[in-house]
C-alpha cells in the first residue's frame, strides 16, 4: 500500500500534510460512516440522529507548560477545546472519554485537580464522561479526549458548503488567546532570572483567560437556534483565523474577502501586543486557541445577526478566481496566507 | 469537590484504584448515557440503536518497545485491543478515530508502516478510520485511539450480570501472548550483548504472533449470535483471565469455581513457559494481553457450545459467600487472586 523506500520528515509535511497524506489511504466502508476525516468532527448516521465524534490530544511540552498552567484550567480547557469542535459542527455535545498518561511525578490530588477542571467544563455544558484510560507515561502528561454530540441530520454544518456572496461571520474576538500566552512566556523568564518577583499579570485577566481557561460557544449554537440560523458553513478558530478560513475556502472551492477593519479585537489583547511589539491584526489572523466559531451565512440571514453584538461580519465569500484576500485598513489587498505562529515568532 | 491536602502516590493506588477514586465525582446526567466508567465500553442510547464507544492508549516504553515491535504490527494491535472491547460488549464495531503523538525521530514513513497496519485490522474488521489527531510529542509515540460500535438495545452484554450456576467460557487459548513478549525481551537481551547472533524466534510463531498482532475475536462474537447465544456477562481478557473474572464476578456480586485443568493452553505457550521456568497456569491466570473473550452463560445454553473446539468451559459461578476460587488439578482449592505481570517476574 505504501512506499516506503525513502524517509521523509514530519516537518516537512506538517499535520495537515500528513492527515492529507495518511487521508488518500483511508476509504470508508460503512454506510453510518456519513463524515470522515476532514472537517471539525465526524458524523456517524444513528437513523434518528446523528452523531458527531471529535477527538484532541494535548501533550505537554507541546501544548501546555505545567510551569504556569494550573491542572484545573488544563482540564478545563481540554474539554472546552472537544467541545468546540462539536459545536463548530451546529451539534451538541454529550458524551466524552478522557485518555491520559501521566508519570509518577503526578500525585492522585494532581489527577483530581485535572478532572476537576475536566468535570467544571462538563457540568458547563451538561456533558458527561462516560469511560476512559488512564496508563503511565514514561515522561510527561498526556490528555486525550473524543467528544461524542448529536444532531438532527439536516442540521449538521460543514466546513466545504461555503457559497459565493456568503457573508463571514465570527463570534467574539481574536487573538487574545496567542497574546495571553505571550504575557505568561515573558513572566516565566522573569520568574526563572529573579524567583522573587512577582509575576506582573494584573489587569490582564480578559487575555490570560483566553489562553487558560477557554470557552467553547456553547451559546452561539444555542443562538443559531433561536434564530433558526443554519450558517452555510462552520469551523472553530483553533488554528487563527486566517488558516482556518482557508480550510473553509479550499474545501468550499470559493474564494474570500476579509477586511482588516472588521476583524474584532479586544481592548486588552491590542494594548498587550502593542506592549509585545505585537501586530495585533496579525495576532489575530495567526494566534490561533481562540474558540470562536467562524461561519459564514446567506446575505438574506443578514438581518437574523446584524445587532448581535457578539457576532461580527468580517468579509465575504467570492468566487475561487478572486483568491483569499486581505483588504488592509487603508484599502490595499493582501493575499491572504495561513501562517501560524512561526510566522508570528519571527516578526 | 476535591481534598488536596495531602499527596497520594498512583502506585499506591494502581489504575484500577485511580479509575475508582475518580468514578466517585463523575455524575452521568444525559439520558443518553445508559453506561459510563466500569465496563469493556460506554453505551449511548441512539434511539433505534444504541451506541458503544471504548478508547484505549499505548504509550512507547509502556505498552510497546519499538526495539523489537515492528510499526505495522503495533498499528494492528492498537486497533484490535479497542475492537476487541466492543465485541466483549456483544456489539459491532463500525468505526475508530485515532491520535496519535510522535517525534521528529519518526518519519513519514514510519507513520505509513503504523497505519498501514491500522487499515490492515480495520479492513479485517470492516471498520472505518472517520477522524483523529496527529500532534507533535517531546519524547515516544503515544496512540490513542476510541472505537465506536452499535448494538440492539437488549444484545448488548454488560459485566455486572453473571449469575450463580452460570458456566463461565473463554475462547481461544490464554497466556500466549505473556510468553511470547518474555521470548521477545530475552532475544533483546542477546541482541543488545551481541548484535552479531541471529534471535531464536524459529517454530514459536504461534505465541510471537499473540503478542504482536492479537486477533478482536470477532468470530465469538459472531458466532454467539449464529448460536442465538447471549451471555449472560462478557469482558475481553486484557489484565489476565484472573483479574478480569474477578471483575466480573466483583460487578455482578457473585462468586467463582474455576478449574486449573479446564484452562485452555497452547502447547507452543506451555513448552516455552516451562523453558523460562514460568508456571504455564499462572502465565494463563495472569499474562493478559490475550484479547479472548471470557464470559458467562446460563446451564440451559450449555448444548449451544459444548462442541466447539473454540471455547472452553473453565469453571461455573457461585454464590459470592463461596467466594473467588482456583480449583487445582490436584484438586485442593486456592484463592484467586488478580496478581498482574509483578507477581509473575517475581516468581
Amino acid at each position: 500500500m505504501f512506499q516506503n523506500n525513502s524517509r521523509t520528515e514530519l516537518s516537512e509535511l506538517g499535520e495537515f500534510g500528513l492527515i492529507k497524506h495518511l487521508s488518500q489511504f483511508i476509504r470508508l466502508k460503512n454506510e453510518s460512516s456519513v463524515k470522515g476525516i476532514g472537517d471539525d468532527a465526524a458524523v456517524i448516521d444513528c437513523k434518528e440522529k446523528m452523531t458527531i465524534v471529535s477527538t484532541d490530544m494535548l501533550v505537554e511540552g507541546v501544548h501546555f507548560d505545567l510551569s504556569y498552567v494550573p491542572l484545573k484550567h488544563l482540564g478545563y480547557k481540554a474539554v472546552s477545546v472537544n467541545l468546540s469542535d462539536i459545536y463548530a459542527m451546529n451539534a451538541v455535545p454529550e458524551q466524552i472519554t478522557v485518555s491520559i498518561a501521566l508519570s509518577n511525578r503526578f500525585s492522585m490530588e494532581a489527577v483530581e485537580e485535572l478532572y476537576s477542571g475536566m468535570i467544571l467544563a462538563c457540568d458547563k455544558h451538561d456533558v458527561d464522561i462516560i469511560g476512559g484510560d488512564t496508563t503511565s507515561s514514561t515522561s510527561g502528561l498526556i490528555i486525550s479526549i473524543t467528544a461524542i454530540g448529536t444532531a438532527g441530520k439536516n442540521d449538521i454544518v460543514y466546513r466545504n458548503t461555503a457559497k459565493e456572496t456568503n457573508l463571514i461571520c465570527v463570534s467574539g474576538d481574536l487573538g487574545g488567546a496567542y497574546v495571553g500566552l505571550q504575557l505568561l512566556e515573558r513572566e516565566k523568564q522573569v520568574f526563572k532570572e529573579n524567583p522573587k518577583i512577582q509575576p506582573e499579570l494584573e489587569g490582564n485577566d480578559y487575555i490570560l483567560e483566553r489562553q487558560l481557561k477557554p470557552e467553547a460557544r456553547r451559546d452561539i449554537q444555542e443562538l443559531l437556534k433561536t434564530l433558526q440560523l443554519k450558517p452555510t458553513s462552520m469551523i472553530d478558530v483553533s488554528d487563527g483565523l486566517a488558516s482556518d478560513l482557508l480550510h473553509i475556502c479550499t474545501q468550499s472551492d470559493v474564494g474570500c474577502n476579509l477586511y482588516e477593519d472588521k476583524i474584532p479585537i479586544d481592548p486588552n489583547m491590542y494594548r498587550n501586543a502593542r506592549e509585545f511589539n505585537l501586530d495585533p491584526t496579525v495576532c489575530a489572523l495567526s494566534g490561533g486557541e481562540d474558540y470562536e466559531l467562524l461561519f459564514t451565512i446567506a446575505q438574506a440571514d443578514y438581518e437574523k445577526i446584524k445587532n448581535n453584538p457578539d457576532i461580527t461580519v468580517i468579509g465575504h465569500i467570492t468566487n475561487k478566481n478572486s483568491g483569499y484576500n486581505l483588504i488592509s485598513k487603508s484599502g490595499t489587498q493582501h493575499p491572504l496566507t495561513a501562517q501560524g505562529w512561526d510566522a508570528l515568532l519571527k516578526k
